[in-house]
């Protein structure tokens, strides 16, 4: 039986990305900081689609020794397709930020994704029809005023993702990278951002897509032969495109 | 007195910048892991000119607390110039590396830098001729086949300083913020990337820079109103030139 691991699967796009590969009759792997959400979520699935297997993982990526825990609790599954999505951003100026949340935001949206994808594609990256999807951010391909850090680590899933992608490819090997890079996307994301209770994104954002259209956009990506998915910065439209980053094959040390 | 901050001094690009910030007469603060070559560079620099103040601080920069520790043990210095040289690269395929290599890589080419130029950029910012040089890569600009991670690094780099720079114009404040990004130079990095005793430049590398060329671009980019100085990495010629990565400047939370 074959499993997608989704990451940060308790809300936003990582909640909707759950719903979506359900539809699709993916067993899940779901992990997050909260039980409670992953528990309604995993509900949710059942009055779906009763023949799914939902497991649930309960665990703070932004501790190294827990991703490697996570991952190594997982080796009794088959591991179809794996979506790094757990991350978070800060909005602040780089001389006013504070830097305990700036060392998690590092900790989970670089250091976490780069543990799981490498330990990901160690395992699986020969076997056909895998897959791994790191979720980036327009951020991760133009840096963004009074986000500079946040775009920073984004700019490294990008980067990283592309790079392995690449790798992959001219290795021959059948696992497939990709990278989805949203603009403003209807979540909890502003709200953990500029650290407030509420954030209302009709009211405060002139355009932005919905979790749910996003879910629906990561699957265009899961089902193309493209590296990346981004949305349009300006129009809002989303496309799928070959790596933006110049890459050198050059002399390999393998 | 005014002092420049070299982190990563002991020895490669670290170790002729502060020769070179030496010959024009810059009191410096310089940060290792190796006292003894500390200690060899210091008596080095005050057979050049023994009128400088050269304090040496031994630390390792890949552990945070060590991080904070040793900003706040300059308190009582002025700094004119820091310079975040500090960091090492490695050459391995995602799926082969070996992942606490990579995660001190993290925390000493991310972790570390961001705290450091946050800090820096928070008490300095509004002081007249303070500037922040941050060592990224040519692999901070263009990803390079077997060195994903450590490109992906350089990317954040390249992102996160340029960003800066941006914001620091933005706001009007007079600190400057800028990028150097050397293609290969003949340091022991090749040697701690390949994780190998001895590497000769000459017999494997086709082209390449020493140190001292190096720190010499590092100090035409200190001297110019640039943000990037890069070098081509197929002519080799070192280039200044204007942020590279687009710019969002939108609406400001401040």
């Amino acid at each position: 039986m074959k499993y997608t691991v989704i990451t940060g699967a308790s809300s936003g796009i990582g909640y909707e990305t759950a719903l979506a590969f359900a539809a699709r009759g993916k067993n899940l792997i779901l992990a997050a900081r909260r039980t409670e959400e992953l528990e309604q979520l995993k509900q949710q699935i059942a009055s779906i689609d009763s023949s799914l297997d939902v497991v649930i993982r309960s665990v703070d990526l932004s501790i190294a020794q827990n991703v490697y825990e996570f991952y190594e609790s997982l080796w009794e599954y088959d591991l179809e397709t794996w979506i790094n999505n757990a991350g978070f951003g800060n909005f602040a100026s780089v001389g006013d930020q504070h830097l305990p949340r700036i060392e998690q935001m590092i900790h989970l949206n670089i250091e976490a994704l780069t543990i799981l994808s490498s330990l990901y594609v160690r395992d699986y990256a020969e076997k056909e029809g895998t897959q791994i999807l790191n979720i980036s951010s327009g951020g991760g391909y133009t840096i963004v005023a009074n986000a500079v850090t946040y775009c920073a680590t984004k700019f490294y899933v990008s980067a990283f993702t592309e790079g392995l992608a690449q790798e992959l490819k001219g290795k021959g090997l059948p696992m497939q990278a990709k990278v989805l890079a949203p603009a403003a996307t209807e979540t909890e994301f502003a709200q953990h951002a500029l650290n407030v209770k509420e954030f209302s994104y009709d009211k405060s954002v002139p355009k932005f897509h919905t979790a749910k259209e996003m879910a629906g956009f990561l699957l265009d990506l899961y089902d193309s032969e493209k590296v990346v998915g981004i949305v349009d910065g300006l129009t809002y439209e989303f496309k799928l495109q070959d790596p933006i980053f110049p890459y050198a094959a050059g002399r390999s040390n393998d």
